[in-house]
């Protein structure tokens, strides 16, 4: 599974750019699925009266809505990323305003002052309304998903992160001057536990992602 | 965790049972959760136009919203019961409705037809509007959970059916004469398969449901 989140204030086109990368990833075989973060305050699901709502306000922690055609689970708390992404096996999984994770993002915006408003190391690409009237900005490329979808999925794809929700999945591969080397099981779980301890305090490691280490000597 | 249906038609009461049950439980210091089984053929909790309605069109397979109090994670098919516990870790789960299933159930009627037109051997007790008008049917319990809801519990703690989600936590409890004796793991892994090879087959078996064995010689 592979993850990217698409941050922005509001109307500065998220959800469309959203629309368009899953449309894109779909063509190219993909099976996607997304994270909606809600600011709005009082955001509820259910309904008055329903009967969940009548569940939950007798006391049900965790509620569901089982119909011919859809399941709805309904959490009455916050679940971190971690939790939810738990839940997903698509192959790519696109998160539209979430912010308290290290995943690769792109960044929409009406204008330079949105960019600079939420630019962090963390952004590799541009769009929203801004990337009709600018190809680039420090550095970073600003394409339009409406115009210019391929280029962007072209970018997700390489950029995205790997993301491994049960540790039993983490693959290895250990590259000596670009050739793969094979390593034993044992190996693998001696390395696993060595760079987890060297890397779990650092600053932006994040748990079950994928980790990468170049050594040139 | 442990599980029960209430099941019945439509206004029979399932809804006002469950409340009554649900708020014993608690009172009694009991987790709970629900599951409720929507018959409403065109049901779709999302609304029109919302950004997860817009990433569900645009193709998303999964997709949740996540709010300052709540994590609903929408899934696009009718997901099994046995798939749905797995998402619980409350002490109770009380499924409304739910009839695919061989846990133990609470049948709630209006009159006899609506007994009739439901009862099988899964039933231990009756409830709903019919519980005002007579005391048992056919041996079963009619218990009137609006003015007698903790002889309804009671019952639903010596009925609920035992559920692991995970093997993992099964728990092997082996008695002789009434007392317990202790069984190693490897014995343990032995008596799970030969046990599951034995009974997989047979009408009733509910896959990681609590399995009890009584041979008396």
């Amino acid at each position: 599974m592979r993850v990217i989140s698409v941050i922005g204030i509001t109307d500065s086109g998220k959800t469309t750019t959203i629309e368009n990368i899953i449309k894109e990833l779909k063509r190219r075989g993909y099976t996607v699925g997304t994270v909606k973060e809600v600011h709005f305050h009082n955001f509820k699901m259910d309904v008055e009266g329903t009967n969940t709502d009548r569940h939950r306000k007798a006391g049900a922690q965790l509620v569901t809505a089982r119909g011919e055609y859809e399941t709805d689970i309904l959490y009455q708390e916050k679940l971190s990323i971690h939790k939810i992404l738990s839940f997903y096996t698509q192959d790519f999984v696109i998160l539209e305003g979430v912010r308290d994770t290290s995943v690769p993002k792109i960044l929409t915006a009406h204008d330079i002052k949105g960019i600079e408003d939420r630019l962090d190391e963390t952004v590799f690409a541009i769009s929203g309304r801004i990337s009709a009237q600018t190809a680039q900005y420090k550095g970073l490329p600003a394409i339009n998903a409406m115009t210019d979808v391929e280029k962007l999925v072209d970018l997700i794809e390489e950029r995205a992160c790997g993301f491994f929700p049960d540790r039993k999945e983490a693959c290895f591969k250990v590259t000596v001057n670009k050739r793969e080397i094979s390593v034993s099981l044992s190996a693998q779980k001696l390395l696993d536990s060595a760079v987890e301890a060297l890397l779990g305090e650092l600053d932006g490691y994040w748990e079950n992602g994928e980790i990468e280490i170049c050594i040139r000597k």
